[in-house]
């Protein structure tokens, strides 16, 4: 048995780097069977990794060795960031097989990202009832709980017993892959509360499906924003909600898996728009997109950078007088531009889990402050003594240490006060916080530290 | 009706502004009657978010006045920044109740956080079973798949029917409050696959449970750690992962909402370690624990800042003779700064989520230096444009724009290496790599732009 063969038979499941390797052989060697016994025993989410993986013509060439076998659940995997190119490469009739055995929220995630020819094709491979389905749900807003629920909904009237319920499942032609909870109604399909599969399973048959009802019941509007869905998910500890339309009458239900991916999401953005790396950043985005979407923060970056530039400009005679400032000044900014990151992380997070609020939002500022102006002392008190002993000169190392004093505590102002006040006037304040935390940081931290050199020092 | 029973009444059973502020009220009227009729509709996780916002003299009053009604729910709710000082204020009758009616993987949580007496007093609160299971699971290596688990499980052997396996569950004693599957076990207790319960429930009686078995499976060993858990949960779509001892043998198995409570946090570590903030950072706490925590990031800070200013000193000579350098040189060091986060935030959330493999590693890292080469020739160009006019020094202009290509190249390199290094031996690169690249970057933004300046300009 060859090594190849041995990976392919091999029963960890996993995409490690000895089968890559081996997948790359096969590539190469252009050997679909190998390909196919390579890639079977793997799980749609790996296969769908390992296309991201591959630079571009080494994934065209996997579409074209493996294209019959790619289905509806590998299609739903792949990042959207390449999408639109495995689509592109897929015969037409592999592809709407692949489509109609996905569930419609499926579907809908997949249209959403795609360009408008693209959708139509997809589109017309469903079936009539499906392709209704997801129209509609794309007339909800771009990501509203409506996007996001499946609309195959497991219901029961409230007065069902256990035994009804069984006996209804089990004559049901069709039900759906995930749910976790039977959803009572009343006769205008308005949701009264929901029972859950592991209770029913252990209740004899006569009991009442009402008896059995959660004591914690909630549902929400299809309009509702996605990051809202995940927050009631995460803060609840829910495995299914309920979506009702405007009529409170049951559309639709979100599982936990949904919701689990909509958080990573959500956090994902919040990570790389602090860092000021657009939104659609992936690691299969192509040169120039990478390079477009940080230009725009490098830019408005460029912008605070020469504000504080004009602010050193005005104290350029003081430098010309005395060098060691211009050697010095950098560590002020630095301090503060840390210190304010800190503070400003620290804010959008509780933000954004909701810990921040009018509630305790001066309270928190206050400890802010106090960090500040503690860990403003401390190390204006370390670099008064590195300074003074550096250039020998006492008022120097008092100049310093001040101005550290200074901007950390304008710093910790900043980085508190600035993402409340954009949350407030509903600008994200993950996305916009820093160009402004920084601007605060560096004018402070260079204007206290030259204003003083110049007053005292001169 | 006063306006604070109508809050106490209305149905809306949100933590709302109104309804904190009539809590407030109750809390300052020594009302223990109206404030029991003010919390009791809230669910447990938003009492233990009201008080966390709380300041702790008002949260010593809530307890006092509403100490009767907290429950395990609540306890277990409670951030671990607070959730001493609660177990504290908290009569132990009413402690040793709450802590009975939990599952022992939410007492294990619990106890996790607390100092040595503490945990001895809730040991002892709880009944024998427990105490053994719990003393088990806290065998297990801290940040465990153990330490997470649930030991309640609802196995069946192989062979059973749905009928059989129905029957089971209708005559059990006990059954988990979250189970989403029954998993089939052989003799031995080794797992070998699970039936959701949504198939049970709509198959006949007399069905094999093994014909019934999902396609995927997976296990986690006890010893895993909970990151890998979250990952698996995330990457496969999982509601509940069967975990097994070191013999393969089931030990309990994990459900998806504490797979999603710890991707939840392990996104909050990611962020905070980035931006320099101690692990344990919560709105709640104290003012010393909060400047203590940041102090350490602010103090490696100083440490590279100083080096940049050693930097800066080689060139005091060039700075003397022309102070527009002085001016001009911040810019370059914060835009390399800007550019090198960027790119290291890209690459800590790739290595994060496991995007960033051996396998395209190279591909990247050219694809960042390329974006790095790009940004830095349109920034280079537009910085020599507005230095040039500024002090109308053509060399000047050059300088600039040259020394901010250079910067930006090796903030983009370093940016993804450092980060690729790290996890190569075992340091997270969330925690550590921040302070590696700005070094990179402040020692070449400095080192390019006043070398370039001393050898052409002077």
């Amino acid at each position: 048995m060859t090594e190849i063969e041995d990976i392919a038979d091999t029963e960890d499941e996993a995409l490690d780097r000895r089968r890559v390797s081996a997948i790359l052989d096969a590539v190469a060697a252009g050997d679909a069977g190998l390909l196919t016994d390579l890639l079977e025993p793997l799980h749609a989410a790996d296969i769908a990794d390992l296309l991201e993986q591959l630079d571009p013509s080494d994934r065209r060439e996997v579409l074209r060795l493996y294209s019959g076998e790619i289905d509806g659940e590998i299609l739903s995997e792949i990042d959207e960031s390449i999408r639109e190119e495995v689509i592109e490469n897929l015969p037409a009739d592999v592809l709407a097989e692949a489509v109609r055995e996905l569930d419609t929220d499926d579907v809908v995630d997949i249209l959403e990202d795609l360009e408008e020819p693209q959708q139509e094709i997809i589109l017309s491979a469903l079936e009539d009832a499906d392709r209704v389905a997801v129209e509609q749900a794309l007339s909800y807003p771009d990501y509203s709980a409506g996007r996001l629920m499946q609309r195959e909904v497991v219901v029961a009237p409230e007065h069902w017993t256990v035994g009804e319920a069984i006996d209804h499942l089990r004559g049901a032609e069709w039900l759906p892959d995930q749910f976790y909870h039977v959803i009572l109604v009343d006769p205008r399909m308005k949701p009264r509360g929901y029972v859950t599969l592991g209770r029913m399973l252990s209740s004899r048959r006569d009991i009442a499906l009402r008896d059995l009802m959660e004591d914690s019941f909630r549902t929400v509007r299809a309009t509702e924003e996605e990051a809202d869905v995940a927050y009631i998910f995460t803060q609840y500890h829910l495995i299914s909600l309920p979506v009702v339309d405007e009529n409170d009458r049951l559309v639709g239900v979100i599982t936990i898996d949904d919701a689990m991916t909509v958080l990573d999401e959500e956090h994902e953005e919040d990570m790389l728009r602090m860092a000021g790396v657009g939104d659609e950043a992936s690691l299969s985005d192509s040169v120039a997109e990478a390079a477009k979407g940080r230009a725009v923060w490098l830019f408005v970056n460029l912008l605070t950078a020469i504000l504080a530039s004009l602010v050193i400009d005005l104290f350029a005679d003081t430098i010309d007088q005395m060098v060691a400032l211009a050697v010095l000044m950098p560590i002020v900014a630095s301090m503060g531009g840390n210190a304010g990151t800190q503070t400003m992380t620290v804010a959008v997070r509780a933000l954004a889990t909701r810990d921040l609020t009018a509630q305790n939002a001066l309270r928190i500022v206050r400890r802010e402050i106090a960090v500040g102006a503690i860990n403003g002392m401390a190390f204006g008190l370390v670099m008064a003594l590195v300074a003074g002993f550096w250039f020998g000169v006492p008022m120097l190392a008092g100049v310093i240490g001040l101005a550290m004093v200074l901007t950390l505590v304008a710093a910790a102002l900043g980085g508190i006060v600035i993402p409340m006040a954009l949350e407030r006037f509903d600008i994200d304040p993950a996305l916009a916080s820093g160009p402004f935390v920084t601007t605060v940081t560096d004018v402070v931290g260079f204007f206290a530290f030259l204003g003083l050199a110049s007053w005292l020092l001169l």
